[in-house]
């Protein structure tokens, strides 16, 4: 049942060293790249890292940055940070054995839309193969992008640090249907 | 298994007149509602529309502005239209019994990108419970939205129709999963 998987998924950022399976992770691709897209355009690509070299210089480049917007949140965003414990180290970038890199291509339209459809197909074929991730969304996708030699029109637009959870915080709580549900009018 | 609700699922137009059942209806968006959202915001809104006065009324208004978008279409995409034979007027929002709109509250960091993740989860429940959708996106968001009173900040993403597949069309292919994932380097 689809509600068990997205109701047991949670936010991970705490990995164990154990290296999944590569078709576990070839799997999850296979489902995301059936979900639907404008013109069937499919403005998707996935990029699977495992060299502890490129996911290094990765968190390196992204804790640069992570750390100005650190040094610079205030309101509410600090608040939550703080009261989540976030911090700019992104330790997980490190940590776990894969990260997956989602791009979308910008030259066809409603590439955005379409790709953070497959990537929640990705999230709940992950939880069915009891892996885990953060949907991290690095302050300079662009810096990272070049890293990796993408092509221009493909716009980084997640990291998703996957492995085996080590997590012990719980899922956040999410609100009543009754809050984000309206009928007829809204 | 994910995948094959992932691949059996696909995009429907045409609708049967039964109505489902509202909780099947509410079923999708519970799980909808399990996504994960930046700083766990859950800046999404479902309003759930049957009544067939206003369901016309959306038509109404989308088809203004169809029509237009299709007069002005060229190249790739009027090839598409054509090929796929899609026209301006949207039936779907008549036929289908539910329309389901699904709005980003854009006060909140990747309000856009939770949503789709959402919308994501959501498909895949509709497929489980049988019911089929297109991801709709009008051209006239904000029309719609003045419509259903939804506040300013509160942004249409798109506009599911939901029933039973009356399609007789297949799904689109996908592409071979070789040509969308690569390895350590883009």
């Amino acid at each position: 049942m689809i509600y068990k998987l997205a109701k047991n998924r949670k936010t991970v950022r705490k990995f164990k060293s154990d290296v999944p399976n590569i078709d576990d992770i070839l799997y999850t691709i296979k489902v995301a790249k059936e979900a639907p897209s404008g013109m069937n355009s499919q403005p998707w690509h996935f990029l699977i890292i495992d060299d502890p070299q490129i996911k290094r210089k990765i968190k390196i480049i992204a804790e640069k940055a992570e750390k100005t917007f650190f040094e610079k949140a205030k309101g509410k965003l600090k608040e939550f940070l703080i009261t989540n414990n976030i911090s700019w180290e992104k330790e997980f970038l490190n940590s776990a054995p894969y990260l997956l890199l989602v791009f979308s291509d910008i030259r066809f339209p409603f590439s955005k839309e379409s790709t953070w459809i497959s990537i929640g197909y990705l999230l709940l074929a992950l939880e069915e193969k009891n892996l885990s991730t953060v949907t991290y969304t690095p302050p300079n996708p662009l810096e990272i992008s070049k890293l990796v030699n993408a092509p221009k029109y493909y716009k980084l637009e997640v990291i998703l640090p996957i492995g085996y959870s080590n997590e012990s915080k719980n899922k956040q709580k999410r609100k009543n249907i009754d809050e984000i549900v309206s009928f007829n009018n809204f």
